[in-house]
């Protein structure tokens, strides 16, 4: 079994690469079919084992399970960082953190995101998602949590998405508004209240209906979008499995799994609904669904937080899970139903995916990390490539086929353990969940993920597989660290008078706060 | 959420005691279908995370994963045991190893099974379900690991199978024939050879063509059966997933978990073509097929066991990993497609319900501890009952509805751990995968399975739903041991002369070996 895997994952290196450089360059110009609607479905902080499809015990995600007899389960996805801004940002440009600017170089590999005293956000270089596909004269929406910088300039109508319902930051709070204000909760360019105020989170019960307005405006443009017939993109991203975690009042108490299980219900719900308004409208043949996470479940959330399954730790580290999310992706009559696909894929694959489909040439000139899944989608082919794993401005990992070398691990500080905060409860593999950042860039630790999905038993450096394995390992970060210009870090800078005090419209709603004192200072970044 | 649990918790305990009381005498009278071939499909050392639809990450189990959209998953099935013997003696008398005498008194909470030198095995005064199914006209045939017992008046055919192919042990060895013979392999009464000679294993490549012998001989019999027109109840039990894992040829390097996934998948072809074959006799709508495992995977196995999936330990445990089991409950046009059942459900359920669907009364004079799934399987209704975690002569921990009580915790001694065996690899809950047997019967450690499935969280003592819960708890155990009446512990003796030297037919083919001098003593059992 060994030889016969690492000769052919030798023998497939140089095609590879070569594809690796062209890929970008493959166009679409022999579709036939009309322009598919995309929805981009991203849930925040769920773990690949929170749905039945993924053996989460509960089994209460019926639609959901639903969406994949109909589609296509990819077990094998990635997010380009375990933590929510750095994906989503991966997810809108194709590109990894590292080459978008969505990362820190204030400490070594830390986990950044855009708190809200964050200054920057997604650069004007960056062409995102909505701004290619309106090319091919599709209409965007955002609707949930943005999570790409605040201020003015940063904002989803600044980047191409034509419309928003949403809040450009996490739902924590409630704030009080003097040191720190509430987020604020958007409509299109100009803020219609804020979280906690005119869009209430019950942080003693969890009772909020932000799940059900997100569905309500994500079926509105639906329906819209139905009648003008243009095609549309929805990037419908929803927060509620994020602490603190929250369902609808209808919701709450319902799960076998508490407050997350409820929220995971809701959403599953929303679902099933979101796909039924495209079968009743007639567009599902005509739609291409794919429901992902941004990152893995936050085991330091412990019984608020969701399930990894049979993986390695959460969110924040770069084991499989806080990497490895679950997705489906649907589009009836085109993806078989009820399938499997091992495709090794990432969230940068869907902005290289979504172009392919709606007959969009990629940008030539800048470089991606996304992959064409449609061969995979479309059951015609599947690609041998790298997945990297990154953690801010360090390379932590990467996965080739079956194999998976670590040159860092770090779970946390001893320090942030101490005090509590854990990644990887009741889990521990010596010399590999480690507390001090370890370098084995030397010796990778070497896994492989079908015989070990865990991460348990690292494979011997003097075998004969280590050592033909690390080999091509090293070459493959060879060439990506050759072929890598790292952007300019965009989340080393925080200011408290970066904060939401004055978005766009808070004047007609009487709703702007004084603006301190700039503090400008590094961001501290602990993960 | 917690009080409306509870308080139905506690509304519900009368109904119970009643229901357990009186469900062994209801008649299944009023039944007006045929009477349906039962087929009972147990693997050996599978986990609950082992297969596709039960998100093991390889998703190698097609066939399985069919079956279950064409049938029921139940996610809260366990076994009556963690360990083989056990477990199938559960089974196949509907009844506790406490109650049928699988256990041992030799030390305290050990398990036990049937190792080639034991010299007892299941007794006469026990009625097994083939013996019950043949008064309905059911003609019963076991074809796999038997391990009742291997000396003559243990033997399948004489408790009430009509036919065997396959063994009455483990497929340990090679052994020399000297100190220890080989395992032999019966088809009916008579040796029709031993393993490693008439039936190879290869311990080098894993190569055995055993699952196919297996699988042939079954088809066989379905064959046979479906011309006489008689029902039929065939007990499957191949063994392939129990170290030395095994698989044919064609299987061989074939999956991405290695030799372990091999047989897997090996198996997973062979319940596909087991319900081809029934489908293309006609004989699916009238046979129900369950699929299950005798206990969790053996992670002391490392990289040739199983997957638990996100439960913690496995085998040998009480925790969740090695006592929760997969199972697939598939009828066509009887049991709703697609189904997810929540029934907490255990392998005595089988005996019940396969005597219920047979229209056979259960024996009124003897305790079962299985209840009747049929309302459950047709969609008609769930019981609340509580599920008993023993190991050996120890009741260990109880379930009831998400809730679970350790009584008892223990992994296993620190001698043993440090020999390396490790039935909890990187997993440590402090204070629950105890290496010490650990007494928590006045304030057991207290889980919700539901929000907890991992069993990391013990909820706080002084909780008002510990006190709750713990209460009812502890009731359940009171009336559990009032009612329980031990059998004789048939595990405690062995004896080198009681091994498998000259089974019955070993003449015809010269393969009598000597009985070497009686040495009997108390069996050793360190887990």
């Amino acid at each position: 079994m060994m030889s016969s895997i690492t000769s052919s994952f030798r023998s497939r290196f140089v095609s590879i690469a070569l594809t690796l450089a062209f890929s970008v360059a493959v166009t679409a110009n022999n579709r036939n079919t009309s322009k598919p609607n995309i929805i981009i479905m991203l849930m925040d902080d769920m773990g690949w084992g929170d749905l039945g499809a993924f053996g989460n015990p509960a089994m209460e995600t019926p639609n959901l399970d639903h969406m994949a007899a109909e589609g296509m389960i990819f077990p094998n996805f990635y997010t380009a960082n375990p933590l929510c801004s750095p994906s989503r940002a991966a997810l809108l440009t194709g590109r990894l953190p590292i080459r978008n600017g969505f990362y820190t170089s204030n400490a070594h590999a830390r986990n950044a995101y855009t708190p809200q005293n964050i200054v920057e956000g997604i650069s004007n270089t960056e062409i995102l998602l909505p701004k290619m596909l309106h090319k091919a004269g599709y209409v965007s929406k955002i609707v949930g949590k943005w999570h790409l910088g605040h201020r003015a300039s940063f904002l989803p109508l600044k980047h191409g998405f034509h419309e928003w319902f949403g809040s450009p930051n996490c739902h924590f709070g409630p704030f009080n508004n003097v040191d720190t204000p509430n987020i604020p909760v958007y409509d299109g360019a100009q803020m219609v209240g804020r979280y906690y105020e005119e869009f209430p989170i019950d942080r003693k019960t969890g009772e909020s209906n932000l799940t059900q307005l997100y569905l309500q405006h994500a079926l509105e443009f639906i329906n819209r979008q139905a009648v003008t017939g243009s095609p549309f993109f929805l990037y419908w991203a929803p927060d509620a499995t994020h602490t603190p975690v929250y369902a609808s009042r209808a919701f709450l108490g319902t799960s076998q799994r508490g407050i997350y299980g409820d929220a995971v219900r809701e959403l599953d719900q929303a679902v099933g609904a979101l796909l039924q308004r495209l079968r009743s409208l007639g567009l599902h043949s005509n739609s291409l669904v794919f429901f992902t996470s941004d990152n893995g479940a936050a085991l330091s959330a412990s019984l608020k937080g969701g399930s990894n399954g049979p993986f390695l730790c959460g969110k924040e580290t770069t084991f499989e899970g806080g990497m490895r999310e679950p997705a489906i992706a649907w589009w009836p009559s085109h993806i078989p139903p009820g399938t499997v696909n091992h495709q090794l894929a990432t969230v940068m694959d869907l902005f290289t995916t979504s172009l392919m489909v709606a007959g969009v040439t990629p940008p030539i000139s800048t470089p991606l990390d996304g992959i064409d899944l449609t061969p995979a989608l479309l059951h015609k082919g599947t690609w041998d490539r790298p997945v990297f794993y990154y953690r801010g401005n360090e390379l932590m990992a990467l996965r080739y086929g079956h194999y998976k070398a670590h040159l860092w691990t770090w779970t946390n500080s001893l320090q942030e353990f101490h005090k509590g905060i854990d990644f990887c409860p009741s889990q521990e593999v010596r010399g590999v969940t480690t507390h001090n950042q370890t370098d084995h860039t030397q010796d990778p630790i070497l896994f492989h993920l079908g015989r070990d999905p865990g991460e348990k038993y690292p494979i011997r450096q003097t075998s004969k597989e280590y050592i033909q394995v690390v080999t091509d390992m090293k070459m493959f970060v060879m060439l990506h660290k050759r072929g890598l210009r790292p952007g300019q870090p965009l989340l080393n800078w925080c200011d408290d008078a970066a904060m939401n005090w004055a978005p766009a419209g808070c004047e007609k709603l009487g709703k702007c706060l004084k603006v301190p004192k700039s503090n400008l200072q590094e961001c501290f970044w602990p993960h």
